[in-house]
């Protein structure tokens, strides 16, 4: 039993910008000792989401369709008159998704379906490096 | 230290049809050698999700209503003009939803509550034969 | 490797009440012998959630308008038809959230960014003493 760690950078625009992290995730799991057992992606950070989708673009619009319903953009925000950062909609949308997926490894690979990737969605509302950190425990 | 793996196949009706996946996780966890430790279940797929609920009829309803008002069944979406699946819908309340839950185990039980249920949901617009993986890692 | 638990108990108002975990998650990882691995956060109950957020006032409210907006509190719900409960909304607030949070841990702390805390969202219609379940697995 055993557990492997990493992290990944990765240049985002904001702005619900999505990122495929399936084949980062992929060739974590090639390099790490644990062959079975659970694999979590955590972005660190208050306006950042992480979950599973079909990476194509048509179903990506899509969710950021949904996204500026749940939270839009130009509403009136609390946390932007306190702090004048204009994200405000970036935290609660972060908030509402949640920082990280958790799925099961078997065999070393991702018990992902065929047409299911792991994407970071960035709700900022600036480019942003952000670290992805990648963590499998079991053996 | 060590860990465990299933998979359960459900029989499924599309327009988030909801099955109760508590007693399978239980049996499976009767059957691990993992008495503490972190239990996760994952639906591989991107049009089915997983959360917890009393598992009451009245509210499988209410939430079904408030899946309904998040992202319309009868909203243009961009992944049914290019693909013609008719499914844009559920893609989209599945990315919202996540496909996975993960429940600490002691004593080799789900710490849930008493009137907490682990349930799959399945958004696509047909029936389907879903997969489920279970997973617990700890000792 | 091994694993180790905790609970801790919150007093909470309900209506969306939001309560700063990390603390109270950063004791149990400084008590615990696992310093690298994956930590859960568990809300047993239907009716509370856990997410990340920057615990700032202003963000808590402009969340809670979020919630409002995606569940809100005066829809008729067939919960409270059949359970006389009041609280059909609480049940699908909690549902949507979910009631896990999953963090990885590297040298025993965990790896929120720097404005990320885990926080607890008591979405009942009442003050209650809520149990929160940590567990952490790693090495």
């Amino acid at each position: 039993m055993s557990e492997h760690s990493s992290v990944v950078r990765i240049r985002t625009q904001g702005f619900s910008d999505m990122h495929d992290l399936t084949p980062m995730a992929d060739s974590f799991l090639a390099g790490s000792p644990v062959k079975n057992g659970i694999f979590c992606a955590f972005v660190p950070g208050s306006t950042a989401g992480i979950t599973t989708i079909e990476y194509e673009e048509g179903v990506l619009r899509d969710l950021r369709g949904a996204i500026e319903r749940l939270a839009p953009q130009n509403l009136r925000y609390e946390h932007d008159e306190r702090w004048g950062d204009g994200n405000g909609f970036s935290h609660v949308r972060a908030a509402l998704l949640g920082p990280s997926i958790s799925v099961p490894v078997a065999g070393g690979k991702l018990r992902l379906g065929t047409w299911q990737q792991i994407i970071l969605i960035d709700f900022d509302n600036r480019p942003r490096n952000r670290d992805v950190v990648f963590e499998v425990v079991g053996e």
